[in-house]
């Protein structure tokens, strides 16, 4: 099976022995802290590091078992049966599971090219705003400058919390940085985190929120109450592989073999798809978003792809409900090496034809 | 300050640098999988080692960060606002806040000094209940294997799931073994868990639950759409202490250490307390309950211990509502060295002597 459907990196993308040395020497440096129970926001060094990185102190920065722990705090902490959360629409589908296990009116902000559309925010009182601005899981989308500007603005306005995820900022193969929203802002209404699994490994595990004080603490309270420190080793491991400068390096390396991926995906969906497909050409992240207007539905597409051996997932899971993306499909480019991507593309563009000979 | 409100081993008990060891070990030995994201319920290979140990299919174990996270998991899915819950009086006090804070109606069973009375559980339907039978916190007492054959027995006829937390149970001084309720049940009504806080390292997050499919099922459900997977970077650094024989002579080595703790806990209370003071003797584990009939109530005796420099936890925190343990004191002895414990219930000796002249 060719898989689209996994937006993890590549087994050979993992820094194995590396993180094996550095796993050592943390213990080796700090092991009867790391041994013991501790502070529930993270392993000190490591919340000392990011809090430097993004200029605030050490306790509005919690650390948790990857971003997504640390999204569910933040939303059995904000969120009430028929509390309103605005989300993109699409967007990733775990946070929805959960809004929606928490009984959240989940409101959608719509989107174009550059991303969510600041001034089409609904009206109304909002517990807080998820996005993904930076490569959109699922979309691959980037906000533009101006309306990363706009956004922070309107935040401020409407006293609207946004919780601004960036898990793919640094998994960048062209063109220059933008800055996050949370930069921008430079208040307290907007909250930031990311991740150390596409940039050190999604096994070790490793998610950071950056939140206004009160909130960081009652997070910070949630995470004790659940599991009173979180496992410091990993956290320890990657703190390590930072303080050796073995972070840039190996993010180079990794965006290497991810961009030829990405160009793989690209040019075999220019190859590949009918005149009338459309999909986004991501400078980084792990994802294109590819629409199929007089395609079948991606759910039947889907299940011929399979019989095919190639997988991805429908574009419907990304929104609310499953209410969009009928003839969407995310693809993503990270776990499959070029010439699989090439491979299954044809396979999926020869079902595509297949389906609708009209449209060639 | 001398503590006897840490329940947590000393970090002198710590195997830093065999563990640095392993760590390193694990991830040359499995470091892609160790690496990556992977089932929710566990590291595979621990989780075959303990189904191994429990005789039961690995799908039944779910490995989580700490047993207390596992707790919440079980908690969430079986508790709804007024669910019935049974526990001891008194337990240990984060599950009661857990409980708490989901809404459940906790009923309590009593105890005495051979653990719950199982003759006493109080009729009607309950979600589960919840115990400790061995060394148990914050009471130290130790269920009679005679009250375990009649609980699992009671279990199977009342159709009750019983959770049986089983975190000090090799955590063991003098005295024989005693048989898990789960081993005596052989049942799918008796639930498991311990840990490796207490015979690895707290640190570490090593918890495990070995449950009925279904819930096993479910729980491991809930964790993937709380955390993906756990962090196996832990998992597998103690899979490895376990495959090294380093876990025999490891914990030797510590309930040696505690064992001299524990003897001069009890030899400073026999010394310093009044005639009606009582106190459990604890064949293991890390607590000893001390009650003061005719002291002041422990709250206010905690208020002046901690100007004299010792701190303890007051009983009332182990029952439902605060509602008992009013003149009950936990007391425990593994994070202070045999001296200190000597000095601070001394300490604790004279503000109860002060207190109560008439008592002696």
């Amino acid at each position: 099976m060719i898989s689209f459907a996994r937006g993890v990196p590549a087994p050979e993308c993992l820094a194995v022995d590396e993180l094996a040395d550095c796993a050592r020497a943390a213990l080796e440096r700090d092991g009867r802290a790391i041994l013991s129970y501790g502070p529930g926001g993270g392993y000190g060094p490591l919340r000392e590091h990011l809090a430097e990185q993004h200029g605030v102190e050490p306790s509005r920065v919690v650390i948790t078992s990857g971003s997504l722990q640390g999204f569910v705090f933040l939303a059995e902490q904000l969120v009430r049966p028929g509390t309103r959360v605005l989300v993109e629409a699409p967007t990733y589908d775990r946070p929805l599971k959960i809004l929606t296990r928490l009984g959240a009116e989940i409101v959608t902000v719509p989107m174009d090219a550059d991303g969510l559309v600041p001034d089409e925010l609904p009206e109304g009182e909002f517990a807080f705003l998820y996005t993904i601005p930076t490569f959109q899981n699922p979309s691959g989308r980037t906000l533009s400058v101006e309306r990363r500007h706009r956004l922070a603005e309107l935040a401020r306005e409407r006293g609207l919390l946004v919780l601004e995820d960036d898990p793919y900022g640094l998994v960048r193969y062209d063109g220059e940085p933008v800055p996050s929203v949370f930069e921008l802002a430079n208040s307290e209404r907007v909250a930031y985190c990311s991740s150390f699994s596409k940039t050190v490994a999604p096994g070790v595990r490793v998610g950071w929120f950056v939140l206004p004080p009160r909130l960081a603490a009652e997070i910070e309270a949630l995470a004790v109450s659940t599991y009173i420190s979180p496992p410091y080793l990993s956290q320890a491991t990657v703190l390590e592989f930072l303080r050796r400068d073995s972070f840039e390096p190996n993010l180079e390396r990794v965006n290497g073999l991810l961009r030829e991926r990405r160009d793989a995906m690209l040019a075999a969906l220019e190859r590949e798809m009918p005149e009338d497909a459309s999909w986004t050409r991501p400078d980084g992240g792990y994802f294109v978003w590819l629409e199929l207007p007089s395609g079948p539905p991606s759910s039947e597409l889907l299940a011929e792809a399979e019989e095919a051996g190639v997988t991805f997932v429908k574009g419907s899971d990304f929104f609310p409900g499953g209410r969009g993306g009928e003839r969407a499909l995310r693809l993503a480019f990270s776990f499959v090496s070029p010439d699989e991507i090439s491979d299954g593309v044809a396979r999926l563009g020869g079902l595509v034809r297949a389906a609708a000979p009209a449209a060639l």
